[in-house]
């Protein structure tokens, strides 16, 4: 079984009361394929420049990531995000976002990647994530992210792509302005009813609610003592939760809910270094052990 | 056994999107005894004026709640608050606080109180907590609130205080600024250091978290669609937390644990009617029906 990611493949610089890292690897698909590959074979599907180098991609070989959809532009130079966390890290400014060849992105799947069981589209133009439904093949289990950015927009084209994905992930502000609801339980409810069988908002330190046809699944963040870089926590989270689906081989309501667990899991190890300095080192059994210590977190007996 | 609390007893105004009401009875001490009352018996220490009036402390004796401690000055005011909820709910002004005789306010414990196994010091100032704890005989379980301004005003009593109680139950803003940490983990952890088995961080719409010697337990709120007025949410969590615990006989962490659980049922009915109107009202079959409902929502099998 595997997994087919869209999405970005960036160079971050961050800072955050913690320090500060120039130009690390990042991007959205960058963390959801690393954070997949712990439990599962990821397809990777994004666009670099050709000063991303050699170096870089081999840490997508390392984790036995598939890059043949990883476009290399010649002379072309890498997306690139600045941005800098405030003393309670729940707050970024963007400082810097240069798109560059991720300006000219249009996503191609190749033919080995049509027909994968789970597909996620990582938050990207909505046009675009339209454009890579269309070259699917068989019936793969979709999962989307988007932002503010392409709800202020895009509108009406995230409502049709939301009518053809199975899983939406959201964040609770992007969540509310979505679906027009203050409460966030009624939001999740209201989104579930525009398309979506499942619809997971992520509250940050605040933990994730997965909303299920009817019923409500409820997860805290795993409680951490120093938060030193939150970027890229969503997109392990989803790459997480993805690839422990694809590994376990069910699909029913409890296989589900242990990926929220999973998922929440790796998006704390996220955290705990800048950029995908932890996420990139962190094993299958460094997971276990942390699943096991959480469930205990929140396990009446 | 039963739980004496020590706090306040008001009427409150209160509007929010929702409605608004006019002098209906509120107060620390009122929204713990109507919650713990569900489960135990209680008995109140606090202070009324004289316009209170025989029907609202019918209210109390409804509930089985001994009012020998609860003192009704002759020509005095009660306690008076005005607040109002923005739209988020997350958000409150105070309009207008007259502390009228709560401002003489000098807690006596009735000689039958003096030998409970369990005490709560409500939302008062420091010094008047200290009083209580001279009067107390035996070695009760000892449960505190407080407030940011009394962690401005009294911060090295408030110390004094926390190194002869068992339980903290402080909201995640109090829990930073009385620890000095920033971060709530690293908060919880700290005031655990400084005096009580116990800490509890509310966190609100968010849940809360139960720091028990090392060990730390989370639980998400109870997801509401519709919060009416959130006044009264913490001291009914309280409230119902000591209720629990006095009625279920038993003190190890296992307790604790479904005392959190039953706490976070009963702070959610407090949410959804204004003042004290839907936890008056509020009976033991239906917190018992939500738990079984809320637990399975983090529950994994």
């Amino acid at each position: 079984m595997s997994i087919v990611v869209v999405g970005s493949v960036a160079f971050d610089s961050i800072s955050s009361p913690h320090g500060s890292v120039e130009r690390a690897v990042g991007g959205s698909a960058t963390y959801f394929s690393l954070a997949a590959s712990i439990f599962s074979s990821v397809k990777l599907v994004a666009v670099v420049g050709e000063d991303f180098g050699a170096e870089n991609i081999e840490l997508f070989h390392r984790k036995g990531i598939d890059t043949e959809g990883l476009e290399v532009v010649e002379g072309g130079k890498t997306f690139f995000w600045q941005g800098s966390y405030m003393e309670d890290m729940n707050e970024r400014d963007t400082i810097k976002t240069e798109l560059n060849v991720f300006e000219g992105f249009d996503p191609t799947l190749p033919d080995s990647y049509r027909s994968s069981e789970f597909l996620f589209l990582g938050n990207i133009d909505p046009d675009l994530q339209i454009r890579v439904l269309e070259q699917v093949k068989g019936d793969p289990i979709i999962g989307c992210d988007t932002m503010n950015f392409w709800i202020d927009r895009k509108r009406q084209r995230l409502h049709d792509i939301l009518k053809k994905i199975d899983i939406l992930f959201i964040n609770d502000s992007e969540a509310v302005q979505l679906s027009g609801e203050k409460n966030l339980i009624r939001a999740g409810r209201r989104l579930i009813d525009t398309g979506p069988q499942k619809v997971v908002i992520k509250k940050g330190e605040h933990g994730s609610v997965l909303f299920s046809g009817d019923e409500i699944f409820l997860i805290p963040a795993f409680p951490l003592e120093e938060v030193v870089d939150p970027t890229g926590a969503g997109d392990s989270y989803a790459g997480a939760f993805f690839g422990y689906l694809d590994s376990a081989g069910g699909i029913d309501n409890n296989f589900f809910k242990r990926a929220v667990v999973y998922a929440t899991v790796v998006a704390g190890f996220t955290c705990e270094g800048f950029s995908v300095e932890r996420l990139a080192r962190l094993e299958r059994e460094e997971v276990e052990e942390r699943y096991k210590r959480f469930i205990e977190m929140f396990t009446i007996t």
